[in-house]
C-alpha cells in the first residue's frame, strides 16, 4: 500500500474503484507528466448522490453537506489519479483543483465550500497537495452538490 | 487531405475556416506539445448561431437541438486545430474538453448534451479522440448554447 | 525594473503585493515551463472589492464597471506570476486566460467583459500577451463580478 493510501486509511478513507463512464470520454488522460482527471460528482463510496449532496448550496444544501460534497469529489479524483497510475506515491504534484459548485445564483461563500476538497488534497499528499485553484458556482450534471477536476504532474 | 477530414467527410463535414476574433485574444496558443484552443460557439457552418441553438438549455432550446449544438462547437474545435498545425493527422491525443451548458438552473442531463461533442471527436480521430472532461451549465456569451473548449497533444 | 513592470508604470499599474490564501490551496503552482495561477477576483490595490464591482454584470454591475474589474483581475494575475518567478520578462507566453462572469442569467455581451482582462495582458506583454480564453458566466466568490485565472509559459 503506498503511503499516500496508507494517510488516506489512518482518515478513515479507502479509494472507490471508480466506474468508467459509458460515453466517448475517459476519466482521466495522460500527456508526458502532466495527467488531467475528468469532473468528479460528489457520489459516495456506495457510488451514489446522497440525498444531501444534491441540490443547490446555499437552498436546500448547506453549507457543511457541501463542504463534505467537496471533499467527496475530492476522494474520487484520487481514485481515478490510482487508476491512471496505479501508485499514489508517483503524484509530484497536485497542480490545479477546479471547483464547480451547483449554487444559488446569490451564494457568496463559495470558497469555504471548496476548501473541503482542498483539505483532503493536503491531507492525502501533504506539501504536493497544495494546489492552483479555481471556484464558481454554476449548474453541476445531475443535481450534485459539487463537481471537482484536476490536473497533476506526475514522477518518472 | 487528412485522414482524419477523410473521415469527417464521410460524416458529411466540412471544417468551416474560422473567422479569428477581433479582439487580443486569439483562437488558439501552442506550448510544447500541448494547444490550448479557445471556447467554441456552436456557430453554424455559416458562420452563424442558429435559431434553434440560442437560448436555455431545458427552457426553449430541446435536449436534441443542444447536442447538435454541442457536436458543432467540437467540430470548430477541430477547425482550429487545423488551422494551428495544418494537418489534423499530426493530432497525438485530444486530452481534454471542457464544456458549458447554457442550461436552466435546474437542468440536470448536462452529460447527455455535451455528448455530442465528445461523440463527434471520437467519429473525427478515434481513440485519439478519447478525452478528459468537465461539464457545467452556466451562461454562454451571446446567448448561444453551448460552449466546447478544448486541449490536444500534437505529435512531433 | 523588468520590461513589462516599466510598461505597467508607464499605464499607471502597479503591481499589488497580493496576499497567499489562508487555506490548502496556493495562488500559483509551475510544473516544467507552465504556470498555473488560482482564479483571481477583483481586488483593488487596496486589497478589496469595490461597491462598483460586487454583485451581477447586467444587473446592479454596468458593463464598463465588469470591463474595469476584468482588468484588475488580470493585474491580480499578473501580481501572482510576479511573486512566481520574480521577473515578469521571462513569460515567454500567456497561454490562456479563464474568464468567469458573475452575470445575470440573460447577459449576452460577456466577451465584452472579459475584454477588459485580455487587453490589459497584451498591454503588459505585447504579443506573448495573445492568448486563448474562454468566457463563461458563473457566480463568483464573495459577488465580485469577475474572476480570471490564467496558465502561461515561462522560459528558461
Amino acid at each position: 500500500m503506498s503511503a499516500v493510501e496508507q494517510r488516506l486509511a489512518s482518515l478513515g478513507i479507502t479509494l472507490p474503484s471508480p466506474v468508467a463512464p459509458a460515453a466517448n470520454y475517459v476519466p482521466f488522460v495522460r500527456s508526458g507528466s502532466l495527467l488531467v482527471i475528468s469532473g468528479q460528482l460528489c457520489f459516495g463510496a456506495d457510488g451514489k448522490l446522497a440525498a444531501t449532496h444534491k441540490g443547490k448550496v446555499g437552498g436546500t444544501v448547506s453549507m457543511d453537506d457541501a463542504k463534505a460534497a467537496a471533499r467527496l469529489c475530492a476522494i474520487n479524483v484520487l481514485a481515478q489519479v490510482k487508476l491512471a497510475i496505479g501508485d499514489l506515491d508517483k503524484i509530484a504534484r497536485c497542480i490545479r483543483l477546479g471547483g464547480f459548485i451547483n449554487a444559488m445564483p446569490d451564494y457568496e461563500p463559495l470558497a469555504q465550500v471548496m476548501n473541503g476538497a482542498s483539505d483532503l488534497m493536503v491531507e492525502a499528499l501533504g506539501d504536493k497537495g497544495r494546489h492552483a485553484r479555481s471556484t464558481v458556482g454554476v449548474i453541476v450534471p445531475m443535481a450534485a452538490a459539487v463537481e471537482v477536476e484536476g490536473m497533476f504532474e506526475i514522477a518518472g
